[in-house]
């Protein structure tokens, strides 16, 4: 497996891979690999001829007062696990090769996609993962990119920029992976104590309840959101940040819960937000 | 010669290219075709294996006051004038393939490039500029981009944002094409009248005595600009909008003229918004 960090030799690997018609796929991750991310890369494994990953904890989509410098970083894990599932190539550039001195140039997303559930608490958040998401497209130049549906409005806001940009790559959406207990793989998990990891599983204990009210043909909103708020408050650390109902492709709020709505939450547990999301 | 107006069906073409070991040359357009982009078509069909332009009146470009409108358009003509000097295809987007409902996606620049010279008085310009110019690179894929250095502050952005996103492909700019009478070519002479074409020429006669100026050992800014300032002066209809001595790669301002500084103006006459450039 090779790693390569600069940008200019990312480039030259893929173009010699698509020049032997070889298809493409791409995982980009901020390290600290988890299921989720390695059913992602098994997911291209099936699909494509080769299959690219990358590790970057990206500055630019972290807000001053966010957990930038708590992320967690294990590269040396994160590239054996990479290299056990055969990935051909790992791209691990540093902040200087992706945001040299006079970098000027923003990829920026308004509208309905970023108008609620994490945008207003993440300002400038999206813009930074756009930015980021175009750059990694741009070094490793793949024919499929899969993203982890647990973070729904990031993969909405990035299908939009593909399309938008006439981007030449395919979005592939990959299910939540969940632990037994149901809480959604992310690597933040990492970052509650043993009891605050008990406790986590609340989140989706309520979002099931939600779906299983708006199933029993209850389906007005506001009756399924009270729902998943009194599973929740049972725990009285969890302290949710947002729980709304939204169409799952252009995330606009409804208010009957229907086939293809999302309901999606995000919460502080411990310090540590955590979001999650079901389909009905 | 292919016209291809759908931006996947672009992608299809030069994929192919690009499997087939080519390199492809783009040339981006808005049409009205002088001798200045017909050099750019040259220059891609003496060094590359594959050329391609565009023929696309960006409306993101232009100003709520600002001629979109009055833009020349003769698309019948450009073809002819293309596929007399054998481009393999002309990539001729509607609008709505452009920027279809729901479209939300902007590339944003920031820093000095942005500081002086077209952008105060064309605000939004160069974002337009990138945007477009970052979808017509994702349809078309190619391996060299050639631009006109008459717009020598968009050869600037757009080398940044080529660098700052990572894509794949070389910026190559070109000399400024000139009429006889010195006259920078641009598609908006078009719209001079026979008197506002004579006068037109005052704007290099300025820059020339400018740079003579320099070379002749009086290298202080301001002398230098009044210099310009006073040829141009003489024809009266010919309003200088601004006119400025910048580092030619940086554009940041200097005070004094040395080699690899440029004089820049930009001026109206007759309601058309004529630029130009000279290097010392």
């Amino acid at each position: 497996m090779k790693v390569i960090s600069d940008p200019r030799k990312m480039q030259d690997f893929s173009r010699m891979s698509r020049r032997a018609g070889k298809v493409i796929g791409f995982v980009p991750t901020m390290g600290a690999l988890h299921r989720g991310h390695l059913e992602l890369v098994r997911a291209s494994r099936r699909k494509d001829d080769v299959t690219l990953a990358s590790i970057y904890v990206n500055p630019l989509q972290f807000g001053p007062k966010e957990d930038f410098n708590k992320y967690p970083r294990m590269l040396a894990a994160d590239l054996r696990l990479l290299s056990g599932l055969k990935v051909d190539a790992v791209y691990t550039p540093s902040n200087k090769e992706m945001y040299p001195e006079g970098f000027s140039t923003e990829v920026q997303v308004t509208g309905p996609l970023v108008k609620g559930l994490c945008a207003p608490f993440r300002p400038g958040h999206f813009d930074g993962v756009a930015t980021v998401v175009v750059k990694l497209l741009g070094a490793t130049l793949p024919t499929r990119l899969y993203l982890g549906q647990k973070d729904a409005q990031q993969v909405a806001v990035l299908k939009r920029v593909v399309r938008d940009l006439d981007l030449e790559v395919e979005v592939v959406a990959c299910p939540t992976v969940r632990e037994k207990d149901g809480l959604a793989m992310s690597s933040r998990n990492l970052r509650l104590s043993e009891k605050g990891r008990a406790l986590a599983p609340v989140l989706y204990r309520g979002l099931r309840a939600g779906r299983g009210q708006a199933l029993s043909g209850k389906r007005d909103a506001r009756t399924v959101l009270a729902v998943v708020r009194r599973t929740i408050s049972r725990e009285r650390e969890v302290k949710l940040q947002y729980l709304e109902v939204v169409e799952r492709d252009s995330l606009r709020p409804v208010k009957r819960v229907g086939s293809g709505t999302m309901i999606a939450l995000a919460a502080h547990l411990e310090n540590v937000r955590l979001i999650d999301n079901i389909i009905v």
